[in-house]
């Protein structure tokens, strides 16, 4: 028997970067939250304190800034991603792999009586976009997806015939609030995507199809909105989502001799449904690693 | 020498409620928390336990709901507020006063390619509406405002001729970027208003000129916005600005052989600068009440 | 009519510092969190962007931490914050005036099984102390409190005799659940204090008091803990306190034909009650300005 | 090609149980989080919204605390979450797996003048434990662990000998502060354990290491106590670790003409450095499905 160092990484997380893109006049920003962590020959620096194949974390940080000026700005963060996954695993011979991870957070321009402002910007509270990148040698993958994109209806959505049994106290619905906070991440097949483009179609098609799904069950809407996003997307091998059942329990108001026709509710915050589940091609090509480090899903 | 009890309050606070406006298939959505508190004949449940003149938390929480639904709806935060303190005051003798808080989150219709969808919304994740407004016995105060209007303006910002001391270090520049979340409350001197007319208003003031102004200082653009605010409002007597200055520093790149002519730049956390101020009119009528219990304001 | 400046302050905010007393091998930290806010003649900042008489927040922050080596280490916040504040309105006539707070973060020392560790530790994640002391010119005045005191008691709380109208639906009960946060925040009279001394003992007679009083209000628990503190300690004024009644609901569980002899509860997020209340000493000094700034109470 | 429906879990979250333990006038309680998800005979609930093999979240919800009820309390939450997970999949055909998670918070009993209390208790507010059962058919894994464990060393710390590229800036160090938050988590070889006593002794293992070990890197930290878990315990098989480098940057006084001998720190937020890694034992038996769905992990 004996003890040993297994899987591991190690980088600089949440690296805070804003790129002003002064070309013209007329700036745009991006605006990022970077973690980059590397895998290498990395044994003794558990066991013995050895940091000579130890890249450190500082200059990792360093790295991030120094490319987004070297490359002339970020551009998709996919592709900043892959570029500096590359350039970490290529550069140093200690380094095999890496996991590179962004968020992005978007503003939008000012608009003044006098029209869209030069340099001004307010910043979109709506969802924040990410992805997960990892190179393990030649192998790549990437993983894009969102966080908190909070959505509601206000009726079509029922929930009736399920299993009832000693524990059961839920009455059957057909006219509920159905309400969730989407966090969705697909994996693409390769890198050659037009990663923005891409995002923005995903984005729409998931919100369509929530919005014209008359739902019998969150699972079922989750199931249309990642089908109607491998239908249109044949670079995307399966999608993966995390969808708490946000609870709107109607008001009884009967106690006050007043009725309530599905008008007034209580937005409750804990419990909640939490449910979870991947939409996939049958023909889709294996993960690999694409997902190990890929927080909190099925 | 004797002690006693001082300033009390108390009620229900963080009561949410969504109220669905069914009026026609095309539904609207009101997103509301709400705080209630009350003042009153409290001495003896301070000092005794005796709950007799004590209106409980809970009933505070069921009239809100009561009421969204006797009064068909919420309509403006102000509108409802007023309404519920003048129940609570007019209702019970033993109720002297009243503080109602309520927030308002704001969600947007969804938009398909069948075009604006009937009962579907997405949250607007911007700033968060606000109002506090205070009764006792006849008079009434209102406070509006917001919180998480985070703006970023990437040049037209500089900062120089402060005085320099022994623990001076930092270096003038005349072009910097300027970022901030303002939180912003504004006094009402009547309550005959239109509430949400007025808002929208502005909320657009405080981005015109915040993105209008050739900054010195961010106190000169906080002055700047609650300038224009109160030349087109006679409706308010002053705001009250909270203003973080957002470090955004200019990461140095000459180390790795490179420029960075006001591109790159790390997003700090903290600490942050904290700027706050009041802008007023002179002739503007007492204050009363109204701040006593609005938090974290000069 | 005019526009004009009202009340203003600004300072650096969220100063983090760890101060570590090497005095012996046997090393003590001390973890804080610092805001400088000053006053002073700042009406031209504001209108014209004049930083002439600005000490700008950067050199707020630099003081902090070279106080803290020129001193020989940060002392009782309340010490370290008046010292802070003297400094800023002593040396520079444009300053007249200052308001400092400071968090406090305590941390323990590890023990192994060698005894008490030299140099490692562990934060204790109780309530958080902190004080606001704000100066005037000549006036100087101390609030000191702590946020985050999570208690609760499983019986010895009942809640009745409450007035009942249209809205109650609230059952009455001898016998409940009381769990509250308990933020404090407490007025010295003077500033010749020991000021850890009374933290020590302030924080021990609100625990006591809690846990003594049979309770038939959070009202009255809250009263008894703030006349604890007054009977003990002449060189306090009065003490607000704001706590949330955190409410565990017992789970009916006759529908599964079980008893629940308040064993089994819900403990619920929102809504929550909110009690708010000051005990004072009737002779006590006037507040001045120690008040203005302290966030959210009565 | 054709899309189906992968892996996936659905239940409610976040269920907040408080047991009081009333078989004495000297009371106990639990205090827990639970989170259950199902997985099993799903797939026409996702296709068709068919909830035929779809137990309520809502169901589980209720059977959390009915069985705290029909058992007699919680106890560890391991072995909660294992009978939880039993009833589930052995009660209804439909259901194959589980996943049954458990945070739990901690108390201690309020001191007094006259003692420990009997049923007063002020919220520890350390490290939260927690629980990952899963279950899948006839096998079961335990994985259990804790998040915020906030530990520092003043000193013994040191950092050099690392690779220099063009991108490094930082300097080396053979004295420096070592602060982490501990995220560990181990899985069990088997369910016949003793929950708490192995809990209490993982912890104060851990803690012994990362005050005794003279480090060269947090890598080696972390994987020292790692090891000191695993010698100690062979019903352990493998440890996983998150940690960031928490930076305290020493503050250049020399710009003030003061020294600064590892005294002022600032303590920063953001970025920090982020060290995962797993400590095993080579002959441990296969993990199965214990890990996938435990977050944020190598």
């Amino acid at each position: 028997m004996g003890i040993r160092l297994g899987d591991n990484q190690y980088g600089k997380a949440e690296v805070r970067m804003v790129h002003v893109d002064r070309g013209t006049a007329v700036h745009s920003i991006k605006d990022i939250n970077y973690t980059s962590q590397l895998r290498g020959d990395l044994e003794s620096v558990h066991t013995e304190g050895d940091n000579s194949k130890c890249l450190p974390t500082d200059t990792q940080k360093n790295t991030v800034y120094a490319k987004a000026k070297e490359w002339g700005g970020v551009g998709a963060i996919e592709d900043f991603a892959l570029k500096m996954a590359r350039h970490f695993v290529d550069e140093h011979d200690y380094v095999y792999g890496a996991r590179q991870e962004v968020e992005e957070y978007t503003w939008e321009r000012i608009t003044t009586s006098a029209g869209p402002h030069d340099h001004s910007f307010v910043r979109n509270g709506g969802e924040v976009r990410n992805t997960v990148v990892t190179k393990d040698g030649d192998k790549e993958w990437v993983v894009s997806g969102f966080s908190g994109l909070t959505v509601l209806k206000s009726t079509g959505s029922e929930f009736h015939g399920y299993p009832k049994t000693k524990y059961t106290t839920l009455a059957e619905t057909d006219d509920r609030i159905l309400a969730t906070d989407v966090t969705a991440r697909w994996r693409y097949i390769g890198t050659d995507v037009d990663w923005d483009k891409t995002y923005a179609s995903v984005k729409s098609l998931m919100l369509e199809a929530f919005a014209d799904t008359h739902s019998l069950a969150l699972q079922q809407t989750l199931y249309e909105m990642g089908k109607a996003v491998l239908e249109a997307h044949p670079e995307i091998a399966e999608v993966k989502f995390s969808m708490p059942n946000n609870h709107h329990f109607l008001v009884d108001l009967s106690r006050f001799g007043l009725e309530n026709p599905n008008e007034v509710f209580f937005a409750a915050d804990r419990p909640y449904g939490k449910i979870e589940a991947v939409v996939e091609r049958d023909d889709a090509p294996e993960a690999g690693r694409a997902w190990e480090t890929v927080p909190a899903f099925v």
